[in-house]
């Protein structure tokens, strides 16, 4: 029995990059006192008022099949909450919830690609971005975004790569390099997705996780809102990675073809957990400082740290909860160096290879246990490139 | 800008089969009195307990990243499920925990067709299959199951359309029809799979709602089980409509291959309701049957106020929650008959044009709202049909 070709051609063979990830967590398994510093998944859990709303709202009867498109009270909420952020006219005709920031990103590329469209997207990227490309039938096609330019995508590079495009993926704040994009990059985007009629896809899940300059949506540039679909989720702004809730943003018209998906794909978000994610957008800026701080702080910590030494350079770290960190002057790959740092001080990094091939001979680090353990293994990771590099 | 052809084509122009729904919605929420027979939610709410267990889960920590293939507690407590009720051996590793049925019927025809490819399903049908279909870029192909067969699909009938298809989606028990497929009929389904290499979906998400017969699954029938992706959810059978938890089971490889997708499509399903669906299978049949209970009832009241007439016939209604009701002794189409009925009545009720051609001059009535009301409703709707039919 044969399978399809989308569902069979998501991932290639050979490495999929996680394998230092994995070989951490089964050594954690079998009982190591491993650090992880791995992915990004917040060291706090979901604030507990949130989690009363959400029994409350169960307890009350919001158990039934909730409307496809969301309730009308959160996408009237995410519609207000975009609007005061952009500035662009927003309503709840405009969004779309969806179960998480991967359903969303699965959804807009459903929606604007064909089979056999070529999709554009960023490298360094986020580990699904590829595979959820080939997973509706379009050809992945990645854009080097590199080290030496704050991991900014420039227009020559995205330029090449935009003829016969159907859509380009961009995500700012950047997940893995902590990279805002500037507005001169974002014009750069903006300019040749109208020039050449390319579908923007804008991940903006980090937004409010911002360190350095300003977020901007790509949606608020001149003549990019009818042709912008932004993601968003309450994962990594309110700590509901679990919780999976999330939503597109776009033009009314995109969003009444993405409830037909909806209908078809997921059949909505349970109405008690959209009830939850409504008390905390409801709970405003406060809530949302109260899950970036610790980031804030440690991105403060390894900023300090990276000061003390030469050996390992950090990229700007602007936004998100990440920081890629140039290794190159130990001479060892990214791979190499998470392997060693993992077997021999039991610290789970990701290579840089991981992401693409842009941030080869980089690590990333996430910024995701508490300050005084973080501390102490980025010393430790920056002590070992010290040894490594001498 | 212009959207995906398979986005656009998901539901054609023209009717959606859904007016008489909408102008009941419209007309309650204006105040009136509307008696809704149409949709398949319970008049219960989800038990407190399993809230109760979602809400212990939460508390616990459970709000972090799920395991995308779902829990292991979760994928073991179905498949033990599954292996009791069916005799097939059966292991986690032949589950994925779905958010809901939908989100399975999508991501098992996502799976095994390509685009282009002629995916098979039986007529009357769940509003949702062709759709499905159309939305992975598939044709559907619909294989008509008569009334005078009690909508039973024909070796006959199947065999007309198998050549050269790449899938059959089977619903037993029955939505829209109540009928459950005897062994006769699953055999002649299975034989034309094998014969024509043919991937069976089984959607058996009313697997707890059988009133007369048995329920087989097709995956347990002789050299069925490596190409039969099973569909199941806890919607119907523990009121968890809203909580969308489903699950596809199939063989090993072929799960491996949608947990891909999975990662792809939806990232999995939030931790605590893994854990409260849980719960609710360790409470094993008797919550099963207080939830089924009130559509035993009302099943056995719709059999004894059709006896006390002979204008309006119902097909054996042998499980789910639905009674199919032929009212072609009126003269009217459903259409005009369930239109006819909310103007004057105020009482709502499916269609049967809503889901195909095979069902056309019935009525779908979902036995939805309390013994008390149901009664009436259905009276008033045996006199309606009297009355047009002198």
């Amino acid at each position: 029995m044969k399978l399809s070709n989308r569902i069979t051609h998501i991932t290639p063979g050979g490495s999929d990059g996680w394998e230092v990830f994995y070989k951490a967590r089964a050594l954690k398994n079998a009982g190591a006192a491993v650090t992880e510093l791995t992915i990004g998944e917040h060291d706090i859990r979901t604030h507990p008022s949130i989690l009363e709303a959400m029994h409350a709202s169960a307890k009350g009867g919001h158990t039934g099949y909730a409307a496809v498109p969301g309730t009308q009270a959160l996408r009237e909420a995410v519609a207000t909450r975009i609007q005061t952020r952009t500035g662009v006219a927003t309503g709840p005709e405009n969004i779309l919830i969806t179960p998480g920031g991967q359903a969303a990103l699965f959804a807009t590329h459903n929606a604007v690609c064909n089979e056999g469209d070529t999709a554009l997207f960023i490298d360094p990227y986020y580990a699904t971005y590829p595979g959820t490309i080939r997973g509706i039938g379009a050809k992945p096609q990645a854009i080097p975004a590199y080290p030496e330019n704050g991991f900014q995508p420039r227009a020559a590079d995205i330029e090449k790569h935009a003829k016969g495009a159907t859509s380009l993926l961009i995500n700012t704040p950047n997940n893995p390099t902590g990279a805002v994009y500037t507005p001169e990059t974002l014009q750069a985007i903006a300019q040749t997705c109208i020039e050449h009629d390319i579908w923007l896809i804008s991940d903006e899940v980090y937004d409010t996780q911002i360190w350095d300059g300003t977020h901007l949506s790509p949606r608020a540039l001149p003549n990019m809102a009818d042709r912008t679909l932004v993601v968003g989720s309450m994962s990594k702004s309110h700590a509901m990675t679990g919780s999976r809730v999330g939503w597109i943003c776009s033009h009314e018209d995109v969003i009444e073809h993405l409830i037909n998906l909806a209908t078809h794909t997921t059949y909505g978000v349970p109405g008690y957990i959209q009830d939850a994610a409504l008390f905390a957008l409801n709970e405003g800026s406060p809530l949302e400082d109260e899950v970036s701080a610790p980031f804030a702080r440690r991105r403060k910590i390894t900023e300090a740290l990276l000061a003390t030494q030469n050996i390992v350079k950090g990229s700007p770290i602007s936004g998100a909860m990440y920081a890629m960190l140039d290794i190159r002057a130990t001479g060892l790959s990214g791979q190499d160096f998470a392997n060693d740092l993992l077997d021999i001080h039991q610290i789970a990094t990701m290579p840089g290879e991981s992401f693409g091939t842009a941030a080869a001979g980089h690590i990333r680090v996430a910024m995701t246990i508490d300050d005084e353990a973080y501390t102490k293994a980025l010393q430790t990771l920056l002590d070992f490139a010290k040894d490594h590099a001498a």
